[in-house]
């Protein structure tokens, strides 16, 4: 029965959940500040001492070697705080990337970049998103470019929205590729170090969230000139990579997200268990009582496609990424909900920094923009419900889009 | 993995989905028209020699003996067509009372009450609501009363919305019982011939839905006497049994509404497919797709927590119940939307008749209110949640509450 | 001040108060029925009497004169009753087609058909909706065609949801007309007996809906050939006119049906005020507030939108117009969750027929489509936003869409 | 006709509308940041020798002299930029002070108080809200106490979000007082200069809005004596006069932040008239083109509950406060999804500083908090609108709660 986790797993989860409650939260920064790098260092240390550091990560790298389909009830620990998926090692972009390298990348790719990355002693981005006009939300309009000169390949382009770019030790670049060598015209991903020659790292964008760290600034490639081995999987199948990427890596913001909402809960449960208004506790005031009655629907129902999507991302990927889509515009409108409510029943301190909800609020809301911004994502799930449906009525479902009344009948 | 389904389930669904499309749905009756009991019974025999008749029943009554986890699938793809239920008897209020009669009810009473029921040469009711002030969101405030007298009970009491009375063979009547022969005071069930002396059907009340036969009417229970053997379960558990029955029979609802759900957005799907406004298909126009959009999320979200539910009900039954509450409302407003959504994009085709989708709607509008109202689910979700946090913080959970500026540091 | 009505105004909308609830509401017909035609005219001719009837309608023909500004309270009163503004004869379609009679009609055209309407001894209906593919939520995609022939026109075509047609005795219908003796391509209207030969009454569409009387049928013209003296207006105008006729209609709607939304409001509250629920009379429970909040917020914002589209409709149409939109779009989405609102706290009466609400949301239900499906409408909307902002910038507004990290700044 | 403005209103409506444009907007502090006072004072000047400062202050105290129903879209072209507000002295908590005072106060206390905070030479706060238990959302739980002692007053108490303090020259301070010479048991305010000896600003909230100057701390007042000319109005009266001062002081919010929002949907129109995606303006795609709509049928319907408001406030100010409520609510959230809808249309942009959206977001946030928060208000609506029923009925208006199929009928 997978919604009772195996024996190991839950005691994976049991402590995680003492090390976010008893070492992590104390070290939580100020609302709108940002986490110490030497604090998130010395806490990982200890994470790996209790066992509990990377746990998607395989075992030969340092991880807990969890499977995909168990990674939601850790990762919810974790995200109860803001800064725990940083300090376990489970944040974005680096465990989408690890996950990636660790799935296309040859043995010394995974030696030089997934080892030192999954040990947490160095970090990493990922450049996909281009400034308008390039590739935003349509991967297709990708325009940075990789030139193959003998051995070597020259990277040009500017990226934008590089999260993590400014204390990255690497980048995994996305440059458009022409037919070459048998290779299909697309897309191809190279990994990058940072400290190339070309390479940099360009304006900053600041944005209202704290935890991705290394910021979201523009990445400029300036004849970047990478040899062969720098390819991550085959030329020309980027974008396939980048699905197998952004499927997982969007599920795992849901689930890291998901432990916030469940903290911001925690907090306006104590806080209308407590507080009194119009003489009764506000809890039992009804139109609050509304309130978090939603806000536990919203955290189920999350909870509950999260589970169903990373059990199909391990039995069928495509079908799971094409799920992941409707996961993420549920559980990041669902997650910004419940941090709303939370604040709403808070009232003045709810706005104010004597509480972290106003911070949470800031973090979760590019959720809804970030890694495909719900719109577009909607825009996809329509589509493909529409092809889905199109195609089982040429393959013999009864077409049912007839009235009956819209035609005469002539007798 | 429970997600996919097992060999044999998925051949019962694939039987049930060719079942319901091909001989099922020629057979619906016109919007706001019954079906009729012979085309019931005689599509029922079809489903019995199909091996598809009344799944969730155990075999030795007749059933496929399917466990309560893979309910979903098959409930779903019956619920497909508004009659489904009915033909492979599955519908409420029977398969609920089948659920318990099987769980609690001694082996006379099985045959012969259970074993008629699961063939469908007889129908049930449930008697527990009661006229106003009585007992209806609230069961405490059960008025009906069974009081011994040696070895019978005479049963008193105005039932009301006892769904399905009008042609019931029996009923399981709720009342209340004081304490007596050391059991508990409280409720007890029985289980209540319809043809027993001092029962009268009352007053029939019209509803909008048309697919429980048999009405909501009145029920009458005027010095009825039965045996002591019509006790179902123990004296004094009635409120404790109800919610046995109630938490499967309330996420049974979500399986089946499902269905039309999914039936709806079919409709919706091959009308956007086909029809043209200002010069392209309708679907690929924005505003169509974000609705199309939703009810893809809405129809999986509900999915995957009728799914984590059943599981939950069959390894934690308590656990299960109140998670049921949680997707009784989402499922029910999600259901709800769909189809509200497939009326609005078939414009007045969507109202007329021409469509069923009207219909649809008023057979799941009443949904959100029967088997409790979402609004009472939704204080007892956010009392159960209240109170969960509360016993936590004081097992040692940190109180989140309290706002760091809300008191002044004097230093 | 024009929230104050004027003296004559509060009289007026006092009297249409009364009429409703003393005269009208005890001969509502029971839910899913029509009004009996005969009870139609005999409560007309009280309200005749007294001064009430057809108040929109100038003095000359029998009505009250009232300024489009003043509609919306003496509306609202009539809808307080489904039957009130057939009875009061200020219901759809007849009330657009009177209005666009008086403001472009001749004074022959008048005498023979405005004056018998505005009596409310004939009835009519509006040919504009087409069959799949031709002119529907698209006026421009207009099919049905007139050609003049000397001094006599000839139509043909078939129209859709032709409200009314069953019991008209005459129709406005709407054809195509080309470059005709200086009149620019385009529509033109045609004031048409339904008895002329050639017009055929087709197949009715049943809808849920029950106030407007006369169905929502097809209407086949074939070969139909009318006088010049009846083209309403100039010829090729006709798109300009349904935009004079639509803007007002949509309006009424608005007005009409808030009208039944107060008194599903006015069920509930006497329901919620009188009802206890956990031992608390419903109507202080706070699920049970925040529902009647939140319809007394959609009623009051309804209300509001509505009195200023009035105005600007009589100051300025084509203002008004565009208005119209996004008050329709608002109020019919308000009512609906209104009504929808008081049948959830009404519980299991509220679905069945011993309350009429299941009625009034059948009712309603189709006002989010009728007139333009709410989503052509925020089509429209979105549409004249854009461009409204576009020729602003072009006229000296600064352009404010440049984010200032989009660009990198070099020094 | 109200809709539309006076000649000399709306000139004074295109002056600041040229003003806010071309010499506010320039001046706007970066996001996160803070007005500068010696701009703020120097842009007032400038307004002043415009004749555009201090619209609704009496022409005597060198204001404008505009009536309270003119004052919408003037506050509007103020808070297109959310600086407006403070630089032509408009902004809470100083206009709802003025506001009050000049009702209420003596030709001493206007000439003290009134005229330097209407020159803009001085700010000033409003001491009501308390820390918890005091009062809050419940005024009746004021706990801050004024005794009389001779012809001195000693107050005493703890005031939170006491909006400006840190940077005001007087407080209006409420504070209970029991029945003395003949006045009643209550609420007095009082008039204090904040260097009275006893006054001390407290601990700083820090909250994420930034338009209100001088935070909103603690502010604790011990045995502060003040004399018998302090009093502002009578004594006794102060829980009316609040309402006085509040249902006007939240409705000119809600015009301040309309304003507000009317920038942001600018911002967002001007981006997707020009951006592209999938090759067409993003304008042009449906699920943009519904959020735009809806954005614009939130602004248009708040201007119109503002307008209904404003003019019941002139005629009817016991009916004008209530309505004041309805339109807090639907306003606060109609502006708080119109700045997200624009976030969310905006992209990664949106959530960064490179456009102020995100920063809009925090200003208005608070904004379904502060003045009472939505869920208290709704419970307020809820009440009034079930008295108000009740009463009806009490009248005879006849009771619509009873189902007839709800009791049998016996023949």
């Amino acid at each position: 029965m997978t919604f009772e986790l195996p024996h190991d797993v839950e005691q994976l989860r049991l402590r995680t959940h003492a090390f976010i409650r008893n070492r992590v939260i104390p070290h939580e920064p100020a609302p709108g500040d940002r986490l110490d790098e030497s604090v998130r260092i010395s806490l990982g240390e200890e994470a790996k001492k209790l066992g509990i550091f990377a746990p998607q990560v395989p075992v030969d790298f340092g991880g807990q070697g969890l499977a995909l389909r168990y990674w939601s009830p850790i990762f919810q620990e974790a995200g109860y705080s803001p800064i725990g998926p940083a300090v376990l090692n489970l944040m974005a972009p680096d465990e989408g990337n690890m996950h990636m390298i660790n799935l296309i990348g040859t043995d010394e790719q995974k030696a030089e970049f997934l080892a030192p990355l999954a040990a947490g002693t160095t970090r990493s981005c990922f450049g996909m998103t281009e400034p308008h006009p390039g590739a935003g939300s349509d991967p297709e309009a990708l325009t940075a470019s990789a030139v193959k000169d003998g051995n070597t390949w020259v990277l040009n382009g500017e990226k934008r929205f590089s999260s993590g770019a400014e204390i990255a030790g690497f980048a995994i670049y996305m440059a458009r590729t022409v037919d070459i060598e048998g290779h299909p015209d697309g897309a191809t991903m190279f990994l990058v170090p940072m400290d190339t020659p070309g390479v940099r790292v360009g304006h900053p964008i600041h944005t209202i969230d704290r935890t991705i760290a290394g910021g979201h600034p523009h990445l400029h490639f300036d004849n970047v000139r990478v040899p062969n081995s720098a390819v991550l999987g085959e030329v020309g199948l980027g974008f396939k990579y980048a699905q197998v990427r952004l499927g997982p890596a969007r599920l795992t913001h849901c689930m890291r997200w998901l432990g916030l909402a469940r903290r911001a809960q925690d907090i306006v449960l104590d806080r209308t268990n407590t507080r009194e208004i119009f003489g009764s506790a506000i809890g039992e005031l009804g139109i609050a009582q509304n309130m978090l009655a939603e806000s536990a629907i919203d955290i189920e129902t999350s909870d509950s496609i999260i589970t169903k999507t990373a059990h199909l991302l391990e039995s069928d990927p495509k079908a799971g990424s094409a799920l992941s889509s409707i996961a993420k515009v549920h559980c990041s409108e669902a997650v910004y909900k419940v941090i709303d409510r939370a604040i709403q029943l808070c009232g003045g301190d709810g706005v104010s920094d004597g509480l972290p909800l106003a911070q949470y609020l800031s973090e979760v809301r590019p959720f809804r923009i970030y890694d495909g911004s719900n719109e577009t994502h909607k825009w996809a799930i329509s589509r493909r419900a529409s092809s889905k449906r199109r195609r089982a009525v040429e393959n013999g479902e009864e077409f049912r889009g007839n009235a009956t009344t819209s035609q005469e009948i002539f007798a």
